[in-house]
């Protein structure tokens, strides 16, 4: 079941460089791996911003909800998620 | 070079059924023809909405442009192009 | 799998009222027969608007888009859909 | 008498962590005493969002809000209130 | 219980003028009759506009409702409700 | 002449505490003041905000602001006046 | 007392030709009245635009609205209406 | 003097073929003369819609206005103005 | 040339209160100058806010500019223009 | 291929007076020398505001993406990209 997620991170000025730096290390391990999983389908950057628009590929809203409020930029996050279905004209819904 | 689309479609109460009809057709023709061709990467329904959001593989703005200028539904929709960079988490990005 | 849908109706001065009169009646049909069967969770009229908010529990995303779609009213809604996830303050989340 | 109540909730990041996890316990006590008393009928969590949607039972506005401005993480919440009314084609509303 | 209503009013143009005077005629016998009986509490013009800002003392969201649904000109206004509750720096809530 | 006044109040989280009393109770006394000599008509809370919506009997439009910039939450507020006209509906506009 | 009023025009494209011409013409020759009376003391032109902003020196917001409500094109026209007050730096307010 | 325009056409679907037609040739025509002679100093279309972008170097906003206003298509556009000044970092601004 | 400028002032609770006032000083002083010059024509507050409308006499875009660019509380302010052209109705425009 | 780029400019008011020296010097010599490479083509500034009007001509959108998230300034800047294409009635689209 697919879901379309526009993410717009904001991180504080004043974090930590230290901390600033593992949380983007470890949000990326974090996207590496749920991809690596086929659950994080598809990852892209907005053109001259820091968002980016994913797919994922969940079995449950709450299984989708556990894996964005868990990632480690989650708190500077704005998350917007939009529900898909398939289209009749793709080409996985031709007979 | 990708882009991400979203098309609002409204067509009008009053235009001819049978019109409409052909219309959604050629319109489905064109969109299966696209993506066989690599061009129209991705097209997903947004639920509840006679809405869609498709991903575009293109080498031109222009290319862009016409292909969606010339869509048979194009008069009644309305069209948002968001153009899309490769992420640094991306797995294709991975070294 | 709960989703809040929020359903704003304009139906067109110019409709038939008959054809009216027949799409209010069998969208209250199909919105009574959903309820029954479990999927159609909560239905509320917002006040001083022909629109409601709802509650529907479904399977997934595709069978969410189908019961909207072919809504009767449909072609005269303005839909939009929230994911939602169970809350940890929620009595259903306690131990 | 129903309504329907958004919160979106800003802890700011240099909240006293204690203070921080104070609060957070005691709303949840709260939401759940109120869940058990039958006035806060519904809460859900939006997927991807630090916010929730409620429904809530009371016998005036004065009661609702009371409810919602003692809320502990009040101060740290936008809310928006949307009366309710029974919708003609709910199973209730059936004679 | 006060509930403060913004209606924004717009006939169309081709609506009969008979049709038109009749409803603008009995729209304001029915605002009349309720602000007699108490239910109407205000009702005041915006400069400039074809709208009103209006406050109700009702016993429920369902008979705010009710009235509103059932105003002559309703099918022409987009109505806005927000709850209001007493203001502790109001005189009424002074000891 | 009568305005309507809608008043938003974000008082700043690290603003000292007395400071905070003091302004607070300086801004009720005022507004009882001002409702007493018949100048703040109207005082409401809005349901689950930190708002109010206000009517103003004022005999210019310099007396409006000058009453409102004085106010000593002014300047953690966001302030919009709407102007008010007699409506032709009204009972006090009747024969 | 003045009134910033800013007035966006849309008249309907199936007006009678004759019609339209006589509403514009009309609205002209009551513009040009009321700033000779000094009741609209400014009227100027948006670049690109059928709109209009303007100044209106009043007496009360009854005056207003019963000048903007009258006016032959008003039933084409959005309105906006913001109170105006002496800016302390205004050259008018110096001493 | 530099002015950005954006323009948003919106052709009726049911204007004449022939006035539309007509319409559209003239607007090419008065497109190219403009630019010819230094006015229009760009026009560029934006990606899937019937929208165009450009900059237009005028004496006077009286004179920016004559210009669009006479555009054959302007009664079916949306036209945004935005004045725009020499960049400190522009080329043409280098000494 | 005429241009309709809106400034939303927003003066930081932590700047200097010498600084402050020195702002506040030398800003008037400037618009007073400006007054004086027949360049800034009009300047008036908006009830109820921290803001002012403005109409400047300009030669240029880049004098505009350069006059908002450097006014003392322009770091402050936010600053919207919208260029005037004359009106057809104008008294000024008569012959 | 030519993208529109708006850049809005917020330098915060405690970054150290030097960096902030340093940072608008090398956006600036960064300006000049995207410019003079052909890439950044056009440059102009939105009157009254701390933004800028862009067009660039890259080969890609991850080359615009380069350039733009490494400005100096990009992370005090709010940026919005909207892809183009030529227009038909544009000087050099005709043959």
């Amino acid at each position: 079941m697919l879901f379309h997620v526009k993410m717009d991170v904001a991180v504080p000025r004043d974090l930590d460089p230290d901390e600033r730096a593992r949380l983007v290390g470890t949000e990326k391990e974090r996207a590496l791996e749920l991809q690596r999983a086929g659950t994080w389908v598809h990852l892209w950057r907005i053109v001259g911003q820091y968002s980016n628009i994913s797919i994922f590929d969940v079995d449950s809203t709450d299984e989708l909800h556990e894996i964005l409020w868990s990632l480690p930029l989650f708190p500077f996050m704005r998350v917007q998620v939009t529900p898909l279905a398939q289209h009749p004209s793709a080409l996985a819904a031709q007979p």
